[in-house]
């Protein structure tokens, strides 16, 4: 491990300079603290079942609260049950679905909502959480991250919203603004399609079992939907938490992206010290940050 | 589609300004001229087959002269020939090598260097091929492409280098500067590590096949290695494509980046116009430029 000059107070008065060896990022997380982390919320998780593997998605419902809630709703009335993953289109996102949606079997739609209008941003003021990267990012003026989640302000019109990074999950949609409702949902699985911002509503991340989607054959279909319908990805069950047993539940936690500990690792990922690393880049772009997960 | 407003010169002294529909991606591609494609180099292309299917992967010897003839000289006395794929890190990297490279059992290297010294950089003149992009990056003072490929500047010290972008194929090391030599190679097939950039040499880019490494079961060992060792994904043979016969290769073409069709498609990725976005991004990330290619 590389050591760097660090200058530490260490008694009233006395300050000090010497070497001390820089932690990595995943020193400084296993070094973290009890209140470095936070509960997952059970009432906003989904657990996504399929026969290669569970799929655990967090819910943000400060960034798009209608669709958040229309997704429960689905979710809560078995609506995902039995869907299938159509899409798996190379270096960009894996989409699911009702195979049938456009035909007269359709799936039924029960108290939940269709074509909801549209949460690209919303608002924010002082207690909207939100801890700013000190870094240029090209797609926004400020981005950081919100109770875990990639963020991006527009401090010009106070408007708020998530950034599609690797895991983000949103609502697809036709043409029209209002032609998502949850029905169907996508997850990034490629370098991060940063130009959907603000063009779709994002509702969440994966938080756990992202290799089950992006490992998925990539359908040979135009924009990666599998043409032969064989190859469908079938959807077990997809439940919120708060609907499974404890037994059945993780006990996940997030890094509080709010806390010193993640300040810290953000600078160890920004100035990487591992020997490995020749050449520290001075900058980490937010895509670059996978605020971690453990199970508690 | 939406239009916007475009002043065009329609003859000697008259300009008049109308609406013009704005082209996509797409579209500027399937417009193009054949003049504004360049055909693959075979002696600086690779074959790599897998039973899955064939990755063609273009090497890039003016960034790295000496890697890049080692690989060459690595696949000529059919070094690669029977190793494996034996790592697959989600969101991160493939890497392949001889299962047992460090063991009595190794894979002798013949004609080929062992521990060749970095080319993390190159230096570069006026001749040095660049079409820069318009917009910042945080890893880098310029970032554009060279002949196809996605790379960075500094002007400063006119040093230039290959980016971390999906599909780029970087030549393995340890801790040492000159511990790489190509025998073992690894490719991208996650959100673009550039934090990587400057720190290890890369050699070139996937053109076609990224779906046979991207879509592979991720391993579950640290670093993604496979653990299980029957899970290692057997490489049949990598032939550089002067080796093959002529029915054996693929025709391949690559959208010259220092064209003005180039630099029209790099504006519609800025400002897409298609009528599903509502909201121009007004930028283009370097790795977000899949540059076309093509079978003539």
């Amino acid at each position: 491990m590389r050591l760097f000059t660090a200058t530490v107070v260490v008694s009233a008065g006395l300050i000090c300079s010497y070497d001390v060896p820089a932690k990595t990022f995943s020193e400084i997380i296993t070094a973290s603290a009890s209140r470095d982390w936070r509960a997952v919320d059970d009432n906003n998780t989904l657990y996504l079942s399929l026969s290669s593997g569970l799929v655990v998605i967090e819910l943000a419902p400060q960034f798009a609260p209608h669709h958040v809630a229309n997704i429960k709703t689905l979710a809560q009335e078995g609506y995902y049950d039995g869907l299938a993953i159509l899409r798996s289109q190379d270096n960009y996102v894996v989409q699911w679905a009702d195979p049938a949606a456009d035909t007269s079997a359709a799936k039924p739609v029960k108290k939940a909502k269709r074509n909801l209008d549209a949460e690209y941003t919303v608002k924010y003021d002082a207690a909207f959480a939100f801890t700013p990267l000190p870094d240029v990012d090209g797609y926004a003026s400020i981005v950081g991250h919100s109770n875990g989640f990639a963020a991006a302000r527009d401090p010009n019109d106070k408007t708020t919203w998530l950034t599609h990074c690797y895991g983000a999950v949103g609502v697809s949609r036709g043409s029209a603004d209002n032609s998502g409702d949850g029905t169907s949902l996508y997850v990034v699985t490629g370098h991060a399609p940063r130009h959907l911002d603000r063009n779709i509503t994002v509702v969440g991340r994966v938080l756990i079992g992202m290799e089950w989607l992006s490992s998925l054959p990539r359908g040979s279909g135009a924009l990666g939907f599998y043409s032969d319908t064989s190859q469908y990805v079938p959807i077990n069950t997809v439940k919120l938490a708060t609907e499974l047993t404890a037994t059945q539940r993780l006990s996940l936690e997030v890094l509080r992206t709010d806390s010193a500990t993640f300040s810290t690792a953000i600078e160890s990922l920004r100035n990487r010290t591992a020997e490995w690393y020749k050449r520290p880049a001075g900058h980490v772009e937010l895509c670059n940050v996978n605020v971690p997960v453990r199970q508690r």
